[in-house]
């Protein structure tokens, strides 16, 4: 048996044709790659980590790895109305992507990452790969332009605002638990697309840069949206309220939820979601409304900005709720 | 016992004030950051991942591993010639450090990130903080700038140019060695010198971005003389003779050399010097000189860049030497 490729011939053979496109990316043969500054632009960081049995299921196909690991930090873009054009990636791989293995994993591995640089218009600039005696972990620094002073960022949240939530809601959370074994009497149709949807993000690109002008406040549902939405009225200083009834839920979430009312709660605090919450000003209601009608993505008006009191949920029966969890905590 | 703080706490107590400088890293509240672009610069981005155990010790101080983490990517940087600036983090960390012990260690981690970003001029710009069931590891992505087309990469040796590397060879390499305890017979001052060598690199920023304009090709040594300079040579399209009598030795390595003389192997081939290596006509070797002497950097001409023949290394009889192995392999 071979003992398969070294660190440069992983890099000539799988990550090298993921960085031809992009000229400053020298082929990822030099130190570093170049970013070209273009006049009137801003250039967006983000990166994000995701590492096996936490982020991603360790048996997780190598592609949807690839994939969801591009997507979270893209999403992160979409949020800031950015557009993305390049990344970097960190890959510390465990001992039994060594040798043969690993060279057949890294293929399928790269493939996703280059469905995901077509889908969404990126190129590889560089990277580093590492051997790691603990499990598998991609880490991910991603790149988008943005009109100069025009990036939508948590803190412009005002009273009287209006709350919108792109997609639908829960759906990443609930797709974990099927996944896990831990979500039953589900229909087989309804537990795919949950599961689906954990594992493949779709972030909102084509609606994030097009709400440049028009959302006050703008970030992606990851942690949950509960504390996602504490975070823009902390940084925001302001407070808000999401009513219950306008959550806009898929057909499986729906089901779900008629299944086992608690799982209300998921919903209001799962993570995975990688859906766009923002505010804007209750004047601009039709013009986000047309716009998301524009992009093919729905849009659904949840709560609204208040000048104080945190964030409330108010039940169908226009009560506050009470959460065990203010949404998912990492630590 | 308290639980410490969780991943919020976490960020504003220790990441956030290293980040107050920088407009763009919006108080790391935000999903991403932003970079202004600066007429006539491209933006230099690179990124290197440390794991416990194999770029680092388990048991090495929070603070040397926050600067080398941060150090091998600025390497990277002087190495193109850029200018750091900023930079992203990825702190994947590992059961023993949840809590308050992770908070101790996070707070010692900071402090040695403070340390160098004021010692090299740059801000975190924002960052990931993940937990893991693996070793710690730590992702930095630093960016830098250049003036735009000058750049030096490893592609511009030509046959006739001259090969030069700064300060001393074989040191971190060495280093290493001595902290596993498997080099014996060094003095405790050459010991403890080459040990610090190993655990913080001295990125060679003032000379790199000097060398624009100067050197025909640079990288850093940072996986061995021998194997790094084959890099050059194969990008470039040339080979390249190197003279042992010529490498530039500190006095601990000199010793350890005298003490057994196999150990010049480990010079040529190890890792973890950090040095930059790079090429110039030999018509500008007085200016190649001088400038070392005006950036306070010790420069030594080592070899030479010939058509082609891949890296030859000559020893004290001219001959050509064999080596085990061409520079640290990863996998």
């Amino acid at each position: 048996m071979s003992e398969g490729l070294n660190e440069f011939g992983r890099i000539a053979r799988f990550f090298a044709p993921l960085a031809e496109r992009e000229a400053g990316a020298l082929g990822l043969t030099d130190d570093a790659a170049l970013i070209e500054c273009e006049a009137g632009r801003q250039i967006v960081v983000t990166t994000d980590a995701l590492v096996a049995g936490g982020h991603f299921l360790p048996d997780d196909p190598p592609d949807m790895v690839a994939r969801k690991a591009l997507r979270v930090n893209i999403s992160d873009l979409a949020a800031m109305g950015a557009v993305p054009f390049g990344y970097t990636l960190v890959t510390a791989l465990p001992r039994d992507l060594r040798g043969e293995p690993g060279d057949a994993w890294l293929e399928r591995f790269a493939a996703g990452l280059k469905l995901d640089q077509e889908e969404f218009g990126l190129s590889l600039l560089g990277g580093d790969t590492i051997s790691t005696p603990g499990p598998l972990l991609i880490s991910v620094t991603a790149f988008g332009k943005v009109p100069t002073g025009k990036a939508v960022t948590r803190a412009g949240a005002r009273p009287g605002d209006l709350v919108f939530l792109s997609g639908s809601l829960g759906d990443g959370a609930l797709g974990l638990r099927v996944l896990q074994g831990t979500l039953k009497g589900l229909s087989r149709p309804h537990a795919e697309a949950l599961a689906d949807r954990y594992r493949l993000p779709r972030p909102r690109v084509t609606l994030g840069p097009k709400l440049i002008g028009l959302a006050s406040a703008m970030m992606d549902v990851s942690d949950g949206l509960v504390g996602d939405l504490a975070h823009i009225a902390e940084v925001s200083g302001v407070g808000a309220e999401i009513r219950v009834q306008n959550l806009p839920l898929s057909p499986a979430v729906f089901a779900a939820i008629e299944h086992d009312k608690r799982i209300v709660e998921s919903v209001l605090t799962g993570g995975d979601d990688y859906e766009l919450l923002f505010t804007a000003p209750s004047a601009r209601r039709g013009a986000v409304l047309a716009l998301a009608e524009t992009a093919g993505v729905p849009v659904t008006e949840i709560g609204r900005i208040h000048a104080r009191g945190g964030v409330q949920v108010l039940d169908l029966a226009g009560e506050p709720m009470t959460l065990g969890a203010a949404g998912y905590l990492h630590f």
